[in-house]
């Protein structure tokens, strides 16, 4: 008997018909002799029509009171779902964040879990029962007041749930079968990998592969959780995301994945004295609006004019705000002017193979020379090779490096009999 | 410097605008200087559209899920009603009915309050915050189970939050001025009554009058909690509810008000024989059934034939449980026949008067009989007297009846300078 945590997000529990089809598929797995802890999202729209209402309300609501609103999202979505499982006849419980045990600390709408005490929720599991908790929210012991985590929520809280119950694996619900070599709308060839450390999983979320947060894998890979990517939708195996040492297979493929990124932007600061301090002023001024930096290059100086340029990414969404910060410290910095680039794509090749192998970056760079991509920035992890390129060549450039790097498999590949757990 | 507890039903808190319309009307109160402590029930048709998807999941749900469910609902507008309040300037917190410490039993969807521990709601007043807090709901300390108190429960959860605070006044908000001396779209003269003893608007809630939950003036007797019915759309003076001390005015009318229920049927048990313990055999059989019976009234024996006649009146909707119930055990009680009449009407006329002044029942009678109105049963209490007659006379026997008890006003009377509280 195994202990498997099960997360569905909002899509897999959208209407009355949804909820009833995720219910049959949670009944399956206890009647396999499984305890389930499933961990679910607010159904569909709920939490966006939510914050709509309280918009129609108060231009900047309270954090207090939106945490307050948004959970009663979970709320509903597990209550039925419970309803539901219990009206195919195995029993189930629905518990709320605090119910459940998630304590988080006090930041309202981004709270971080400090601890995770599911004793009901292991009671109830001892009574038979299938435990529904709600994703995305947890309440701070001190003040007693309501938290919710986040963007990526209900994917942290399952695998908290997972590491703090010693699961067996935490499963990722999606509509998706897995995670794929590449985005299989841009690279039809792109075959689902089977397994993938959550050092590659991470560098592969980070550099834009949205079937996973950032933040869940973080948790998992420190915590020890086996997590299972899979649809939603058919009982294909998806991926595993396992740690390093499980990740050790023989023929390790140097690469495990490629994917692109179009929702970054550049800034360039343009002639910059080149003296010391003056990078660390300019990236002091970003840093204060609260913006996240991706990758910065910074030109040679060229020694007549003493002037170097500094350019840097950052979501696209944050730009607005980072040029209206230098613009005011331009006097202060003394630099020449600023560009703002929206039309940029990062592609990014990801895999722990790249340690032990010389050449990638090699091999990556004279494909894209050979499809006549050219590369703006690079920016380089220890398992990773970013690079930016013009947006509308970034899918194209996806294309011709999964080719190079021997990820293509055929169509079929996409559901195949998996690799068991 | 007073306590006052507010409570607003769902009606008031339909949408964004009437919500910040309430929050207008508590700031105000606040700004006057008060501690404000507001119950609130869901926004609008939430409870019945969540009632709705249940249905669409499963047939019967469980009553904790559905508890969990509907809780959501005051928590959506909970949360709405402390951010608009938040958004004029006025501190406030939102409170679920476990953070504001209502504690009940365990009965899933009719929980009875046990406890009542509003340490965070006065800690909240303390720092001056307006504290809001989710009528309706519960918890159990035992299971640590959410519940909800059923029909009534936010004027339950706030006359029990008035009575635990030792609040000066808790006021209902509605959408009529007060409770009246009968309903106004029956009797266009009907006064709106300025001061009620709790007894006596038992007796009108128990017979028909909808303004109030028997259940929630019950605990306002029992606890000394001064109810004050008032309208949600203007700010005149409503309908003070007092302990008996309170109520003794001088000159007092001997009638209070006069009520109609036509939600009841009745049925007539024809042909029992009359030896002792056939009538305790009938209500025995009704009883087992879970339905309430409200009159009863049993024919003089005619001597030649040994056979007597059994009415009672039950709400219409139980009528088809109860005659199912009788018919099965016709056998063994030996009666003739069943008959099932729903075309009855109740007029009640309820008031501490009759205590002390004799001929009401002779004034009552002669006003219906002068209207040519037939009495079918008739019931007493110390302080109420029922009848029913035909359901199509009962309006007019209602205006009869309040003309003939001296009650009718002019119209200007319905908005009144009121008596202060």
């Amino acid at each position: 008997m195994s202990l498997i945590v099960q997360k569905f997000g909002g899509s897999s529990v959208a209407d009355a018909e949804s909820i009833k089809r995720v219910a049959k598929r949670i009944v399956e797995t206890r009647k396999a002799g499984h305890e389930v802890v499933v961990v679910v999202s607010a159904m569909g729209d709920t939490t966006d029509e939510l914050l709509d209402l309280a918009e129609q309300v108060v231009p900047v609501p309270s954090g207090r009171e939106l945490d307050m609103l948004l959970t009663a999202g979970e709320r509903i979505s597990m209550a039925l779902l419970a309803m539901a499982i219990k009206g195919l006849g195995i029993d189930a419980l629905s518990f709320t964040g605090s119910q459940a045990g998630m304590v988080t600390d006090a930041r309202h709408g981004s709270a971080r879990i400090v601890e995770v005490s599911p004793k009901r929720v292991r009671e109830a599991l001892d009574s038979g029962a299938v435990a529904i908790v709600a994703g995305f929210q947890g309440f701070n012991r001190l003040t007693g007041d309501i938290t919710t985590l986040g963007r990526g929520g209900s994917d942290t809280t399952a695998v908290a749930l997972a590491a703090a119950l010693d699961a067996d694996v935490c499963e990722i619900y999606t509509d998706v079968d897995g995670v794929f070599t590449a985005d299989p709308r841009v690279v039809p060839t792109a075959r689902k990998i089977d397994r993938i450390t959550s050092e590659e999983m991470l560098e592969l979320a980070a550099a834009g592969a949205k079937v996973l947060y950032i933040r869940a894998v973080e948790y998992a890979r420190r915590h020890g959780v086996t997590i299972h990517v899979r649809s939603s939708f058919n009982n294909n195996e998806g991926t595993l995301v396992v740690g390093p040492k499980e990740g050790e297979i023989v023929e390790e493929p140097i690469i495990t994945g490629v994917s692109a990124d179009l929702s970054e932007a550049k800034i360039t600061v343009v002639g910059v004295p080149d003296i010391p301090g003056k990078a660390a002023q300019i990236f002091t001024v970003v840093a204060n609006t609260n913006v996240n930096i991706d990758m910065i290059v910074q030109n040679v100086s060229t020694a007549s004019t003493g002037l170097t340029d500094i350019s840097f990414t950052l979501p696209k969404s944050d730009a607005e705000v980072a040029m209206t910060a230098l613009t005011a410290a331009q006097p202060d910095i003394g630099f020449a002017s600023l560009q703002h680039d929206d039309q940029i794509g990062k592609l990014s090749v990801v895999g722990a193979g790249m340690r032990t192998n010389a050449g990638v970056t090699a091999k990556l760079f004279t494909a894209l020379f050979e499809a006549g991509i050219n590369i703006e920035m690079i920016s380089t992890s220890e398992i990773r090779i970013s690079v930016v390129t013009r947006a509308d060549t970034v899918n194209e450039a996806v294309r011709v490096v999964h080719t190079a790097f021997g990820l293509d498999g055929d169509t079929e590949a996409i559901v195949h009999a998996g690799t068991g757990r």
